[in-house]
């Protein structure tokens, strides 16, 4: 929560945002019509908006915090930077570099023992070129795009949203343009999450939005779906697609999964693996890129039973919940237990509740400042098409609040829509807590007619019949006698059965982690200026996650002694030229949290030398018999 | 070495290879013709081919292996399976399950400590979207293709050769084909592989090949490039590839690697990442796909010194070598030391021989059989066209010897292509034994002159000239002169200057793994029939590689010592239903070494455990308070 001086500068904010929730939630609440639930939404959404921004603006400056030098580290001491720079780059693709990689690999390493190891999880790897009947069916062929205008004349191509937003700003920066004008400008911009492509279209005609770059008029919005295209095999017929998201393997490989549980449910499956997105004009670095790495959990479960039998261990911790009945009400996020936020149906279900926890202990123990995480509810026409419940883990950064980590219950959408393109059922079973009977009808084959009749195909029809379903069967009968065709090849028969068990299609909840967000929201909060020298930036990145966790200066050059030191892999030898203090800048600036000086003092018997800190410079002096590799795993705050 | 019996039948055939094998040393050493020597080289191939057939017709049989069941075990066990098989599958995509997914990332993380850090490699992650313009300056735009026919009718495509090479073996089968065909036809298969697009189609033509599937007539062979096409952003204008390689990611990141290693050379660099090759009918499961895992290791070194300083170490290390005098000669591959093979030039230098033998530790060290592995040297005319000596490690399995990992010295080809398309150089700097004095020659502007008459522009123009390169100044004197201009603008300046380095474009030595070729080499040489009972069969996996370490089997159901059990990771506790037989067979199936009982006799204190050994099925009782973890680091063999 804020000062009191700024909770009053925000009241009215507040209240304005609370009145459109109050409107919404009467519309919904007396069956109103959705244009009228759509638009009023817009307007909340808006005022949300305004609220939040005022929130940032007036919340006390991140003083330590500039962005332009931490992008020159990453970049000197080659963490990450553009893919292909000596061809002129390529916006959107990045090359992680020695120190970002081994950071990276660390962070995918303590996600895996985290999810993978600690909650025996399925972990899959599956291929990343997909069919494109597997995209459609899991509607990302037709809804996977965002709104693009294109310069008439030269065909260059914008993000909509982005081109009205710029011309927007420039002209608010402009002292020329008119109060009145203001006013609309800000509403357009508060508005511009919610806006179709009539809406932004009639944005751009109304105030005469050009291409920034010719001046040229522009198209109309058109969708640009965000997938990479690409054809498999020499034909080109075989249309492809790069996945955008690691789940459609998960869920295309339910069967096996099931059996490789031995058919029982719940389970969980896990995959960490790249995907693509063919962004219009990828900015903000890390953030939003064409091409990245992600972690994704997917969690089949009883659709009527979502409990989680883990849950009592999360029942009392404490998470930071933005809930969507808050961001109506034009409150701020609030602390909460996940037991409280489940018991009083916040949080859907247990199952998503307990992930939850698991996700915010999981990005605390990497190194995210925990006051800067909370979980962001997605208001309901926020929601995934498939979702009916979905909460962000956000980030604070430079950038705003960022989505890391999205958790949502995708019910059973994606199974079904498997299960209708391919006929394949993607069902689990479950034991009916006593036998009941019910009623079956099957087709009985008239095996001597058809016999008879089709001779050598007989057997593929008697077979076709038997297999038939209960409702084909019916729709069949149905369907003849209508026709006034006498039913001679089957008959319908009604059978009483004794069944043990049901049979479900699992909802899925799905924790998916971007792993570059992760990675640079890390960073962030990482970064560090030394007292008094702000030129001497460096990063205190946790031992675990520390692409080096120790390195090793000599000044003197004591060879049986050196060689006793690096025997273990998480040192490294900085044997540069330079100062001890600059040698120590070097390795401060990459993160290595502990430094081992071997000096003339160490040649004398019992060896000794000096580990030092880097993140408050505090030096103690030990045996060089000491079991060094705790380094590795302290767990320390910064 | 096989028996004399089997080498006396070898005999004519070696001389037969060795035949050849002199006539291509004679034109070469003669200088003689190009198409004589490629001729030469296609005959020489073709009786190697029929050599090594003999080989391993003659071979004593591996009595123990059985693919279709090994097969079978890795289906059902979801080690990996064909991808999106409910949607029909495709051919050369595996999703790997969790037994699958597990060892591939054992493997994977033992090759990043056997290299990465043993070696202190700089390990990079670069984007697999590439341009076009960085692909045709590798040479795959132009070059990295197959050839394939179509049919004329249904534009079905076929890969030739595949194609020459089904229709002949189906005739080879036919007992009406009469002996001079037969001749022939044995002819043409030995000659395939060195065939090119007109000696391809001259053999679909002179025998009339149709479709294999409707008959009709085929087209000439076309070349198909074998990479992923797609475009980047929306304008459909930015062409872009799928790497087919990790290598170049590395080589157009080479300035950045060479500052982050302080400007020194040599410095090696690695990546582990997916490619992609756009097969025209890929087979043989996880030896041919169209998606894959590498690890790629580039070594920049200069060109006229590959000494590596750790080759003492591995200079007595023993390997089987295939050279290409071997082959020329008709000989068998021979068991040398690296250090007489450097010391005989038989491999080119010391760091491609110290690379080598760490290639035969790794691949020992995971789990292939020390007896089916070898390294073959590339004829001549088989290296890729920017190696200069290039040694597959190959690996006996039921397809045959197969490369898993390449072995080549890439010279400088790739660096200086690069630089060739950018015009930034890619080159490093070598201290000279003693400073040298060398002529350079400048263009000095005549800055009062350009400003007169260039006046705003005249800084960009001094600019200009004095960046302009010792060639560009004398080069643009000469012309100057010769058209008659006098030169007012600027002078060329012969200066003397004191130089301590020397610019060079380093060599680039690269040995480049297959992951899942060597995960399948793996999986055939640790398959195992339990004797007695082929029905039971298993996988004999080393510890390190093994998904799973060890299982734990409770007879009895002691909740605290279960417990006690289960803290630590590699336990997989299987409380399936089943006889202990049965259950010790499952585990067996999924390769997990160990497996610990716990009994009734448990229950007594002191509490005690059986510990079984997979392979041998030997048992030991042992306290429960044992540290276990020596199971996931024990070495043993099979």
């Amino acid at each position: 929560m804020a000062s009191p001086e700024i909770e009053q500068k925000l009241a009215p904010l507040r209240a304005a945002v609370k009145e459109y929730g109050d409107i919404v939630r009467k519309l919904k609440a007396e069956g109103g019509a959705k244009v009228d639930i759509d638009k009023a939404v817009i307007e909340l959404k808006a005022r949300k908006r305004i609220l939040e921004e005022a929130e940032l603006s007036l919340a006390p400056p991140d003083a330590a915090f500039d962005r332009v030098k931490l992008e020159d580290l990453l970049k000197r001491r080659f963490f990450y930077d553009q893919s292909f720079a000596i061809y002129g780059g390529v916006t959107g693709l990045y090359d992680f570099g020695p120190m970002g990689c081994a950071m990276k690999a660390n962070l995918i390493q303590l996600w895996r023992r985290h999810f993978v190891l600690e909650e025996g999880m399925l972990e899959v790897g599956c291929s990343m070129l997909t069919p494109e009947p597997v995209l459609k069916a899991s509607g990302h062929v037709d809804r996977f795009s965002d709104w693009m205008v294109k310069d008439l004349k030269t065909g260059e191509c914008f993000r909509a949203d982005h081109l009205i937003k710029n011309h927007i700003e420039k002209l608010l920066r402009d002292k020329k343009t008119p109060a009145k004008m203001r006013d609309e400008f800000m509403d357009v911009l508060a508005k511009l999450d919610g806006m179709d492509n009539k809406d932004m279209h009639s944005v751009i005609t109304k105030y005469g939005f050009k291409s920034p770059i010719t001046g040229n008029d522009l198209t109309e919005p058109i969708a640009f779906n965000l997938m990479f295209p690409t054809v498999i095999g020499p034909t080109g017929e075989f249309k492809a697609y790069l996945r955008p998201e690691t789940a459609q393997g998960i869920f295309v490989n339910f069967k096996r999964l099931l059996e490789f549980n031995q058919g029982k449910l719940p389970f969980v499956a896990a995959q960490i693996g790249h995907a693509f997105r063919n962004e219009i004009s990828p900015r903000q670095g890390l953030i939003r890129v064409r091409e990245f790495e992600m972690c994704e959990i997917e969690h089949f479960v009883d659709p009527n039973n979502k409990q989680h039998p883990k849950f009592p261990k999360v029942r009392d911790y404490k998470v930071l919940l933005f809930s969507a009945c808050n961001q109506m009400d034009g409150k701020s996020a609030q602390e909460t237990t996940i037991g409280d936020a489940v018991g009083e149906k916040i949080i859907a279900n247990e199952t998503l509740g307990y992930y939850m926890a698991r996700v915010h202990q999981f990005l605390i123990k990497v190194g995210i400042d925990p006051n800067k995480l909370r979980f962001r509810q997605h208001l309901s026409n926020e929601m995934a098409h498939y979702a009916c419940d979905c909460w962000d883990a956000e980030v604070y950064t430079s950038y705003g609040w960022i989505e890391c980590v999205g958790n949502a219950d995708r019910s059973c959408y994606d199974l079904q829509q498997h299960y209708k393109a391919t006929g394949v059922k993607l069902t689990g079973e479950k034991k009916l807590p006593e036998p009941k009977t019910v009623n079956v009808v099957e087709a009985i084959p008239n095996k001597s007619v058809i016999g008879k009749a089709f001779k050598g195909d007989a057997k593929l029809i008697i077979g076709a019949l038997s297999s038939m379903e209960e409702a084909e069967v019916k729709s069949l009968e149905e369907k003849l006698a209508k026709s006034g065709l006498v039913i001679l090849y089957f008959s319908g028969q009604y059978l009483f059965c004794l069944v043990h068990v049901e049979e479900i299609t699992p909802s899925v909840i799905e924790p998916s982690f971007g792993v570059g967000r992760i990675m640079y929201a890390i960073l962030e909060h990482a970064f560090r200026e030394r007292e008094g020298d702000e030129q001497r930036t460096f990063l205190a990145l946790l031992p675990q996650i520390a692409p080096i966790k120790c390195s090793i200066l000599p000044i003197s050059a004591n060879v049986r002694l050196l060689a006793v030191m690096r025997k273990n892999n998480y040192f490294f030898k900085d044997d540069s030229a330079g100062s001890i203090g600059r040698r120590y800048a070097r390795t401060d600036e990459i993160g290595i949290p502990f430094g081992i000086t071997v000096d003339f003092e160490s040649e004398v018997e019992p060896w000794t030398v000096t580990l030092r800190y880097a993140l408050t410079m505090e030096q103690v002096r030990l045996n060089v018999s000491t079991n060094f590799s705790f380094i590795a795993r302290k767990k320390m705050r910064n």
